[in-house]
């Protein structure tokens, strides 16, 4: 294939005409979008998904068409309302969230502390529901958010609870820190998820920010394996923690019946 | 182009290869999920997407590996998370809802009813949030439902401060009923909309469900313009009209001055 003014394809060239699948390329579009850009120009997004304008230009109008994106007065685009409906579908957003909802309101009562209820994918942790009372400071966790599993009360529950192999490939793994109290050593995380299974709680320990405190349970489905946690996040000063673990179990129980969870009988027959 | 056996193609042949664009094929596969259809096999996907098996199975498989679809161990596919944490950037969506929430609550705690937050896309109004208690019965209102404008307490006042021509068109069209009360007559309609505008606040009466009412206030945004509305919804017998009019509207004023709105000041200077 000729390049420009009839020269061979130089190896950047070739690379660069290599196209993506059609439906990958669609995909990038979407992929542009993230918290730190939740609207972008035409330009914006032809430049991060690495696409002409052309291309862009086309691809911007498929999805605006079907509702996926929305573009306002200035020319911005930003997320649908449609992906938003779709993305309500979600039985680990916010159909799970739906069930959740009233037992979240309840610990926040009883609490009035930030409640949160999280999900795993992969190595990171999912915010799926965040309560927090207008006057509420300290910790900030958007809806959406993501964070590493080992750095979170719902995380380490997640991750003491995943399938066979999962806390083994994690802890192998490199960990981030956030504070200087993060656990970064995997001896130190085998111990903490140990304890998790053992006391059927977490508690995190300025492990995100450093004046912060998490204490989270585990949330089981039908079948009975953990497919959420539930926390609350106080700060770390005068904590009150054997206060707070019946709590958050008592959510997090709640939750796994409504979503259909059978407890092992108290008294063996 | 021959057809099969080298004959001439018949004019549905050539209708049925007609191809529609990739973008297009790819998001029809989107489509095929709905509240009725949340969980499908790949059988499913490819009948309600009008798609060969091979096609469908090669754009689930892209969508599967960028994580808006997600597959269960029986096979069946349903929207993935990834799709909800794209949805959570939408700001006519859960960015709304997240600056919105603490006065809902608010809301609720205040009347123990129903409480809704609804924009408009179209000629629907779609509801971003709904909180009610355990042990709420009456109306059931999904996250991300649709409903006609003119059938409900926030599409009354969506309709009454939409765009110039909005409500020309709407009364034009024909106006679906759900109940005996269904208001389907234009004019009727041009003067709840007037009392709308007049009144600050919108109350509909067993236009839904012939159990129910609804009062309803606008949400503005920074430019002033209505953005959402706010609704509680409460059994039509012993509604307290004149009681819950003033919380709502408090409620949608408070989320207003969230969202940057300035009112004009009470005594002109």
């Amino acid at each position: 294939m000729p390049g420009l003014w009839g020269q061979r394809p130089t190896d950047a060239m070739l690379s660069a005409m290599a196209t993506r699948s059609a439906p990958d390329r669609l995909l990038s579009v979407l992929s542009a979008f993230d918290h730190g850009h939740p609207a972008l120009s035409l330009t914006d997004i032809s430049r991060r998904a690495g696409l002409t304008l052309t291309t862009a230009h086309r691809l911007v109008g498929a999805l605006t068409e079907w509702g996926a994106l929305e573009r306002d007065t200035d020319g911005v685009y930003h997320v649908g309302l449609r992906l938003w409906e779709l993305a309500a579908l979600a039985p680990r957003g916010l159909a799970l969230r739906q069930v959740a909802l009233p037992y979240l309101e309840d610990l926040y009562e009883a609490t009035h502390e930030n409640v949160q209820l999280a999900v795993r994918d992969g190595s990171d942790v999912v915010y799926i529901e965040w309560l927090s009372g207008r006057s509420a400071v300290g910790v900030h966790i958007r809806v959406g958010a993501r964070w590493p599993l080992h750095a979170t009360g719902v995380g380490l529950v997640l991750l003491a609870h995943g399938e066979p192999g999962l806390q083994e490939e994690y802890c192998a793994g490199s960990l981030a820190s956030f504070t200087p109290y993060t656990i970064t050593d995997p001896t130190r995380l085998r111990r903490a998820l140990a304890e998790v299974r053992r006391t059927g709680a977490a508690v995190s320990t300025r492990q995100v920010t450093d004046d912060a405190l998490s204490v989270a349970a585990p949330v089981r489905g039908r079948t009975g394996s953990v497919v959420a946690a539930v926390s609350v996040v106080v700060p770390e000063a005068d904590a009150q923690v054997p206060v707070l673990i019946p709590a958050v179990r008592m959510a997090a129980r709640g939750i796994s019946r409504a979503l259909g969870w059978q407890p092992r009988p108290a008294v063996a027959r």
